[in-house]
């Protein structure tokens, strides 16, 4: 490693995750609180599902090779000998040339091998029904197993579990699972000119607006952040709210220090408190030149900008791969509705607004205005990626815009 | 409205938000418990944001004209007077030919409009830089107002908060808003066959998945689900529970019922329980067809099919606008990894998983499977839409796919 190379986001990351570990303790929770919570364990199905053939359509259990044939002209005639009830085994079962009524979600009786939808056969008496179209084997039915077969992986251990997971739980009948406690996030504000919230700021002051975006953005991760307030630019007092936000959390975000003698304060504090340190000082992206990324034991550490869309930017891109690694989001491509200059040895990551063209096709607006100015944030919907070599991208060239 | 039109959701959800008012009461709270919730108000900027002109680098603020023509082989020399403090009004003004040192965030010294980066001075000595690079007016600073301007509608009543909002309005010094409760929906579970998933099913019977994915998805709106167990097919005691669950909740999903009769059940205690009642009942889209859509006072309710893909389908297409209106998902485009085929006269929406092709471009595989099967939803990462008339897609065609 080189502190004094400047990295890409790829590189950055690739950097840290060698030095990574964040682990949690594990707990075992029932599926009504497993949303978004990420499993500690692979899931195996214990049993088939479905247990049973089903039948997916209302209408008539049959041997299909009964209907072979039939045409509205020259229907099959059936033997109805019986009715499926929901939620029970059918009573008897099926011989060549009968058929028993049979709701969506039935269970097919011994001897059937298709349903018959309801609108292909006409009732002739009660007892009688004529099909007008022949079925194939297995058609509207599913088989035992078709969902799961018993013993397959159905989540694997890491997964972060989504409504369509749980229900995949469900059912398989599998009614807890056990689960990591989510990762702790501290947050660090640093800044002599920062001030909460509350408090009317002075000439020359600011309100802290990182611990919310960051706060925010470290729950999107299925994560807690821990808020250890506005700290002044002094090495003790930093070094010490560092000290304790890794004894508590597994990952910590300083923001601020984006002023040369603050930077090296912060590097300073975070040397000062173990191996392997800092990995990286300095990025080869905009925004977010100024990040240093470092790992004391297995925790993270980042220094972030203390401009609010830097640090946003820097965090979804570095911090939110590491804390929320089961995250997906797939870019949207979309014509630039003008053109972005970008300066070449930079990775350049623009905000842009997307919206539907005239043509119905999605379009990316450039937002502008500095690194500084929450309000772009507000705007953008989605971050495009300007790649190290290029020296811009054309109005209408398409760009891939990862949403937030 | 005609109760025997098959529509489209497009058409589907117009219908329903002519009638559906879903309003909920409004409570005051602080910053740290908005995120994700629901603008009550429009929110005006009290003052402006930054309150003073700063300083974006490191460096001098200096008068930008006193630096007209510099270069590193003829220099513009200026007196350094004074430093700016971090969270400090700067002490005295700047004269001409006069630079004031200062941190990135500080603020500048009244008579000075441009800071020069510390990259493009040389230190002379402690009273005198040099300056090698011109500045323009206002050049590495923010004005006041730049990010927000005093009495600028900051976010709009019915807006639902994102990191970067909550940034937007700590940075304004809002730091409580008026927040709507979150909704409360109902989840209704039907059918005789159903257990609960702590129960282990006999033979016909299968567990209650969709009030876990229902409710999984009710959450990622914002709102919460209040889940009302398994009721049998019977018109009285489903009638009971639509009926509290209308008292209790702004809006009610009612699950299962795809097979004839129950749908009539669903339909006959929707109607009986007051006006406007079924606007529509089944759908021209796959999965979905049974679909009933209703409205009892201004309340929501949704018959939505047994099955649990098809559920969270009609869930996601028509459950999600209506009660998060806010919620914005780009499509993402993919080529189809193999062709479709698709019934003319329906709108179908497939299960894709999504991922990177040989040259970096996304591809859309669709995944086979009955909507009876939620380990199919599990493999999927978004809905492809194919359009009423069309009567499929060719392979390597591109799809629009929206991401769960």
């Amino acid at each position: 490693m080189d502190l004094f190379r400047a990295y890409v986001i790829a590189d950055a990351l690739s950097i840290l995750r060698e030095h990574v570990r964040l682990d949690t303790p594990v707990e075992r929770l029932g599926l009504r609180d497993v949303l978004h919570r990420t499993l500690a364990e692979d899931v195996f199905a214990p049993e088939d599902v479905p247990a049973f053939d089903r039948s997916t359509m209302d209408g008539y259990a049959v041997r299909a090779a009964d209907t072979f044939g039939a045409s509205e002209g020259l229907p099959a005639y059936l033997d109805v000998v019986g009715e499926v009830l929901m939620g029970q085994a059918p009573q008897g079962h099926l011989e060549t040339g009968q058929a028993f009524r049979i709701a969506t979600g039935g269970m097919l009786p011994e001897g059937a091998d298709a349903v018959v939808m309801v609108e292909y056969t006409e009732e002739l008496d009660e007892k009688t029904i004529g099909v007008t179209r022949p079925v194939a084997p297995g058609e509207n039915t599913v088989r035992r197993g078709d969902d799961l077969k018993q013993g397959v992986l159905l989540l694997p251990r890491g997964h972060r579990l989504r409504p369509q997971d749980v229900g995949l739980l469900a059912a398989a009948g599998v009614s807890a699972v056990r689960i990591r406690r989510p990762l702790r996030v501290g947050i660090i504000t640093t800044g002599d000119e920062v001030v909460p919230v509350d408090r009317h700021p002075r000439l020359g002051q600011v309100r802290d607006v990182n611990s919310y975006t960051l706060g925010g953005q470290v729950r999107e991760c299925g994560a807690e952040p821990v808020v250890y307030g506005i700290i002044g630019d002094d090495f003790e007092t930093l070094a010490a709210t560092v000290r304790r936000a890794l004894r508590e959390t597994e990952a910590v975000l300083i923001s601020g220090g984006s002023s040369v003698g603050r930077r090296d304060v912060t590097v300073d504090v975070v040397t000062s408190l173990g191996k392997p340190g800092v990995l990286f000082h300095g990025l080869a992206v905009r925004p977010g030149k100024p990040t240093i990324g470092a790992v004391i034991g297995h925790k993270l550490v980042l220094g972030l900008p203390g401009h609010p869309v830097s640090a946003m930017v820097v965090f979804q891109l570095l911090g939110r791969p590491l804390l929320d690694p089961g995250f997906r989001r797939f870019p949207v491509r979309a014509r630039l509705t003008r053109s972005v200059s970008s300066q070449a040895g930079k990775e350049d990551y623009i905000r842009v607004r997307l919206s539907r063209g005239d043509g119905g096709e999605l379009v990316a607006e450039p937002i502008p205005g500095k690194s500084g100015l929450i309000a772009t944030m507000v705007r953008a919907d989605g971050l495009a990626r300007i790649p190290l070599e290029s020296q811009g991208v054309a109005a209408s060239d398409e760009v891939e815009v990862i949403p937030f």
